[in-house]
């Protein structure tokens, strides 16, 4: 066992309860930011004619709508959301059988150190739900974007470049296997050395509105296909 | 001056600096997001037959064209967002001249402990740039909402519901004074002790679905007429 001092035992305390607390508001604060717009989305109906997108912060920050020019696109994304998380709330989306869906989730469960084999275990029954909820719905499954840690600001993302890679090669073969179209983002938003390029970003995660239009572009012939 | 022994000290030091680094965090990451946002809405358009909602995160969470099933509302809401943080970005609105702006913001202000007279000289200097830069649009200020303690969630707004009426009073002064729609949300969110009602958010300040049902069910006349 390690022995301080007292002093220093009580500045670690001091520390690790005020880490705790910090941790605890950012956690309780994205919980409840996920559970209003979950109860907003309860009330918004979602027809057959919409196209969803669906995921965390990256998909909640873009106003596809404007982005595309199309009015029958549906928001749904909330920031900090996490595979399991879209799943406990697919019913709101599912039950309106839209057209398409365009997934983009699973970066929140890197940072969380899940493992490769268990963010696919994750993500296949996600795809199964919604495959199996609405049949009739073209599902789009994207790749987890780059990222790019020279911004500094994720460092629960450092180290996890193999992982994202593992992942995506694995959403990929899944989509494959079960008929489900995949679309591979990195040539729209990779450097040459495989980071999410500086510009489409200013934080090394989330899109600034160049990222938005490089991200839309790549995929407006799925989304008007 | 106050003297701590030497082991306080330190423990205080330590805390502060966790603090300031928690609060530099926070306020940075704000900021990466205002910044975002408006790099996107720099390359989305404006038209004159639109509707813009402009403010902050209580804005920023809408989903105002299906709250009101008109597509033609924009959302130019960005969370964390102040009076003079919606000046900085105004020209991306204005320059557009929409039919409808509909203005909700001051919060975010208060909690940083603006004084009443100067809310309401930044509010006006607000008001004004908007009615000068585009005078054929319909300007609606709406009262800032009514907040709840009773969730113990946003300390810096402990002891300011004066500072809130007084704001809101002057708002609604200076409104008449220059010919603009005022609207008074309380009517439709507070309960009868002056507090935003319980079933209308989760954290005292952002509304739930509910919330958002029964603000945007109160101002439907005037998104409509």
């Amino acid at each position: 066992m390690i022995r301080f001092s007292k002093g220093i035992s009580h500045i670690l305390a001091i520390v690790t309860l005020f880490a705790t607390l910090s941790l605890f508001t950012s956690h309780s604060k994205a919980y409840e930011y996920w559970d209003r717009k979950v109860s907003q989305f309860d009330s918004l109906p979602v027809y057959p004619e919409d196209i969803v997108f669906l995921g965390n912060s990256i998909t909640d920050g873009g106003h596809f709508n404007e982005l595309f020019n199309m009015p029958n696109i549906k928001n749904r994304g909330i920031s900090s959301d996490v595979i399991n998380g879209v799943a406990k709330r697919l019913s709101q989306v599912t039950k309106g059988h839209p057209s398409k869906i365009f997934l983009l989730i699973g970066i929140n469960d890197v940072s969380q150190n899940v493992t490769v084999p268990n963010l696919l275990k994750r993500y296949e029954a996600l795809v199964d739900s919604i495959v199996s909820q609405t049949p009739e719905t073209k599902l789009y499954v994207q790749s987890v974007m780059p990222v790019n840690h020279s911004f500094k600001r994720y460092k629960t993302l450092y180290g996890k470049d193999k992982v994202i890679t593992e992942f995506n090669k694995g959403i990929k073969e899944m989509a494959e296997k079960k008929g489900v179209t995949y679309i591979d983002l990195w040539p729209f938003l990779a450097d040459s050395q495989g980071r999410l390029k500086k510009e489409y970003t200013n934080d090394g995660l989330h899109l600034s509105g160049a990222g938005y239009k490089a991200w839309t572009k790549g995929i407006d012939k799925y989304v008007r296909e």
